[in-house]
């Protein structure tokens, strides 16, 4: 780390094949390159996949940071959202990158959020079968999320995420500077992650969480750079247990099933993004968890309390079609022999796989729920 | 192994997360299903990827084979070759099978050549971030080469194998039956590449190439059992050593930078198959040793006389374009900075990578093969 980097906290992450550092502080981006070069070997040439709905200006400073020392970058800007990660996209930037007689240790760079991490991570995964990987998450949602623990793929017209690789970065650096810039929706659409993490496996952490929300919505930056931590410690602890999820990185898709599913219906329009998808399928799966006896209603209004207040949804759009939402539930990756899996929670802090749901009380499950859509005020005199 | 399988060997190959047996014999296919399923947990179904340019009664065969004790098989034909190697054919299969609804544990089986392999390889390394894969080559070019080792890749219009996965089976079946109808020439080059093994670091296996040079050339049944187990065997030293390419296995690649580049620009016509190009390639390799003093004449000699013996071309085809050939060289996988990288020998059962070769020297190196194609005889004269 260079000295002039001051202000930021690193966590290593291990898995398999090495480890990496997620460096999250403010003011790094201008030290990027300095900040790789001490995790990568830097050929003459490097490649950068930007987020182009970023600042135009920030596009001239990245090159500029980039083109230092020898080296040059190749800036491919990319459109990010959930419409980046098509298999068109990918072919025509797998072969913009080749073009360039790139070789085994030509790094690629994602700077943007959650979508073009995943894009760039599974190109990096695929080029040459492995190229040096660095993410620079923009959003606070890669932030905590997408760019831990190496998993990025690309969506089919059967689901999201359904192609892809586990590909671990060597580097992720955060700059919460980013974030000055995210719009509030998407603030608080990434928060829905965090509350995940304390509900899977932290009990300590929600309570912390919903003694600060304050803080929270205040956009406080230094309680925003504890929460982003709070985050890859969570995360950390959790792929680094498995990193190829065979076990309880299944744990992590907590709400998911529901959520990729109902982000998918919706992704024409604006009406979910993916934190406030995954918001929706926390609090159904923990309403599924109520109905079969799993937890307490009390639990189940503490988290709806939680949530509402966090400003993030709690129910299914009302023109959301079951029967095309349990079919997309069906291609979830957890899923054995055309049953549906759910990760349900037993109590705050602990969460398992359920195997087998079957189709039929799913089906009359989310029926329910449309027509009797949740508050903290309705619950309270359910 | 079903009691009913007799006449087989069984090699273990360990990889960074288990082992695989690849099984050698001859009447393996019938039992297919019942070999896989010692090796895997089988689900109700089962995606097969075959060479639909196999016998059609083949197709009903394996459809039947693969429909017992209640599995059901997906049959995807796909005409074999390097055009099932694009992107165009990833996507288009990959959809088809998504459509199923399939789970993590449905397997992909490659019935088919090498072409087949690598692409339902890379399917199987990417749907849902990784699915089971069973290689059933067909082909002698496969059982001795590319159903080994876990290395699975498409095309890009920038050149061979750019796209890919190190993605290692769960077991590899590979029935020479499938060998008696094999065209001569397939045959032929595919023994390119145990010679190539023998050179590369096994020099007792090149005198016993040779001396044998009359049974390979009858197609001994037993002796082309041998070979395959020999072949599985060199491979299996290299790719537990070094399962990712870091060192040694790019060692493989003998012959294949000059052969791949020679592929690539000859692949519309019927001039060269694989084998072909890199029995050039080797040649090549021993031709450039000469030149810059690694080996003496006489082992020059003595590999030519092999190759040529084993009726394989030792020249480059005289339209080929020096400097498009150079140009493709540049993009293969081991290069750094567009600096060309070559497996050369120091000896028969000796060789090493050389970084940093000059496409300059290599042009001229090339004009002259051109312009003297070698043969035992011309050499001998030389």
């Amino acid at each position: 780390m260079p000295s002039s980097v001051s202000n930021h906290a690193s966590i290593s992450i291990q898995h398999a094949r090495g480890a990496y550092p997620v460096i999250v502080g403010s003011q790094l981006l201008k030290d990027a390159l300095s900040i790789i070069s001490q995790e990568l070997t830097l050929p003459p040439q490097i490649i950068v996949i930007v987020d182009s709905n970023i600042p135009e200006q920030l596009i001239f400073t990245l090159n500029k940071i980039f083109s230092q020392n020898q080296t040059t970058p190749i800036i491919i800007p990319i459109p990010g959202g959930e419409n980046a990660k098509t298999f068109t996209t990918f072919i025509a930037v797998s072969e913009i990158i080749l073009e360039n007689h790139i070789s085994r240790n030509t790094p690629i760079i994602a700077v943007g959020g959650g979508a073009i991490g995943d894009l760039a991570g599974f190109i990096a995964a695929s080029l040459l079968r492995g190229l040096p990987l660095v993410h620079i998450p923009t959003t606070l949602l890669a932030m905590v999320d997408s760019s831990i623990g190496g998993k990025t793929a690309i969506n089919s017209r059967h689901g999201k995420n359904l192609i892809g690789a586990i590909h671990q970065p060597q580097l992720v650096i955060s700059d919460t500077q980013f974030l000055s810039s995210l719009p509030k929706r998407h603030f608080r659409a990434a928060y829905a992650e965090i509350v995940k993490y304390a509900l899977i496996q932290n009990a300590p952490l929600f309570t912390q969480l919903d003694k600060n929300l304050n803080l929270t919505r205040e956009h406080n930056e230094n309680h925003i750079q504890e929460l982003i931590l709070a985050s890859v410690r969570a995360k950390k602890q959790i792929v680094e247990a498995d990193e190829f999820e065979n076990n309880q990185r299944a744990l992590l898709n907590l709400g998911h099933t529901f959520g990729h599913a109902l982000e998918t219906m919706h992704s024409q329009s604006d009406t979910l993004i993916h934190g406030e998808a995954v918001a929706i399928g926390i609090v159904l799966a923990f309403r599924f968890a109520h109905r079969i006896n799993l937890i307490p209603k009390e639990t189940l209004q503490r988290i709806v309390k939680h949530i509402h207040s966090a400003e993030l949804p709690c129910n299914i759009p009302p023109d959301t079609s079951i029967d095309t939402m349990i079919s997309f539930m069906k291609n979830d990756k957890k899923n054995l022999h055309h049953n549906i899996s759910l990760i349900l929670p037993h109590d705050i802090g602990h969460t398992s796989l359920h195997k087998n749901i079957s189709p039929h009380d799913l089906n009359s499950f989310l029926s329910e729920c449309i027509k009797q859509p949740l508050t903290p005020y309705a619950l309270h005199h359910a």
